[in-house]
């Protein structure tokens, strides 16, 4: 387990072309491993627009799929961990908002499909139904690597506190969300969220998102950010192209959750939390 | 129930005199109540420098002391609902950091004993150790009222995201939170946690800290705050003494919710938060 080490997270431009997204990733995550990160993170849906009536089009079948072959095949040849973002995923008649974690040998270690769908009709005309195309996920996602345990969740997934909860008390340390915030929800909540649940569970926050394309059917908000256990933001990106780079320090987190020990002062003689996926 | 109506809280300076700060508080309740405010609120240890040593010779039994007696009778007198900070309450042989609810009648409507005790030794050299001297509480608070359901926590509190949601799914509209972080934790913390709070929660939250004194060993935050069900802070203090008025409006927490909303979007089938308080 090292103690330190580099991320780089890609706030890519997704645009129409799936074959453009998947080099345009592939490049940023070379760009990213050059400048000595171990771990690399893309945005949520990075090969598709974020368009429901898209996802069906764009979709692949697991390991099956152009991105998917390539996302294996960076791992590998860059020699990192990979959280590939999310991508449309055909699993049976169904298709899932899925992030796919990679090894540093190019094999696939977890996925995660979305749990919490974004059906929302907001105040300023916005309206996303994602269950209209998009079936929910059944599991939450912890996986164990040589660098630290990783929880993935994808985007409208970090809005519930249990999530996260549950992640930090399943051994989660970082946790990596590939996200596309809007127009409206991004400069309200995006990284009021994100501090919060670092702070609330003492673990790191990486927050990936696409970078905005006002011309777009959905807005993305950008801003990714790194946050570390204080909640204090230690990079965030504006809204255009980037990759941003931190530094996931664990020492820091057990310094931290020594000295304000919450998940230990947590009344589990009040309140019950418990995992239902796992049955 | 009314739709809308106004809220005071009080942030005011506690000194060392007990009496003094009854009185001071009193006059403060009177001030909000004259302006329009159908529910007061006071700051935590309202009655008590925020000191541990001190909790056991400022304590009071229930409704006997003359802290009690000025809350019960200041509810009456101005027709208010009024949250009465908090202050140490001596129950049997044990003392606990209380907030006791009044209505407009005087009557007692509920108590919080705080159930998170504030018990760490922060980076600057702060530490603080509530369990020393106070026992902690063993029920989630809240209480309906003629203006709204309110939930009632106590400072550390609300560091537990686990709280605020079983209060909200209990109906809580509102919840109160007399408070008094300190000059590490409130910068850090104060603000962001009671917006995520009422983000998640759809709630509204108000957050009463004592005015500053930095002459006290325990130095208190101040910035007291009012926010709305979508995170937006309606009214905030600055450090020093001061009434902050705001306005609850049931309407705006009906639209957030109806707009995004979260408390239908949440996965019980994957995940479980049970109240184990009401055995």
């Amino acid at each position: 387990m090292k103690s330190k080490y580099k991320i780089g997270v890609c706030q890519m431009q997704v645009v129409k072309s799936k074959e453009k997204n998947i080099a345009r990733a592939r490049s940023m995550i070379k760009e990213a491993a050059s400048a000595g990160c171990r771990l690399v993170v893309l945005p949520e849906m990075f090969n598709c627009p974020y368009n429901s009536s898209l996802f069906p089009e764009y979709a692949e079948s697991h390991l099956e799929g152009s991105t998917l072959k390539m996302l294996s095949a960076a791992a590998a040849e860059e020699n990192v961990y990979l959280v590939g973002g999310s991508i449309p995923e055909r699993d049976g008649t169904t298709v899932y908002n899925t992030s796919f974690v990679f090894g540093p040998g190019g094999e696939m270690l977890a996925k995660h499909q979305k749990i919490h769908l974004f059906d929302v009709d907001l105040p300023d005309g916005l309206s996303f139904h994602e269950s209209k195309t998009l079936g929910a996920g059944k599991k939450i996602t912890v996986v164990e690597t040589n660098l630290c345990t990783l929880g993935v969740a994808v985007c409208y997934d970090i809005r519930f506190p249990e999530l996260v909860r549950l992640m930090a008390l399943m051994g989660a340390e970082a946790v990596i969300l590939p996200a596309a915030f809007n127009m409206n929800t991004g400069p309200a909540h995006w990284e009021l969220l994100l501090r919060t649940r670092a702070v609330d569970n003492q673990v790191f926050l990486v927050g990936a998102s696409s970078a905005r394309d006002t011309g777009a059917s959905y807005v993305s908000y950008g801003h990714s950010v790194i946050v570390d256990p204080w909640g204090r933001i230690i990079a965030q990106a504006d809204e255009k192209e980037t990759i941003l780079y931190g530094e996931i320090d664990l020492q820091l987190l057990n310094e931290t959750r020594a000295a304000l020990p919450l998940l230990k002062h947590m009344r589990l003689d009040l309140y019950e939390l418990k995992r239902l996926d796992d049955r």
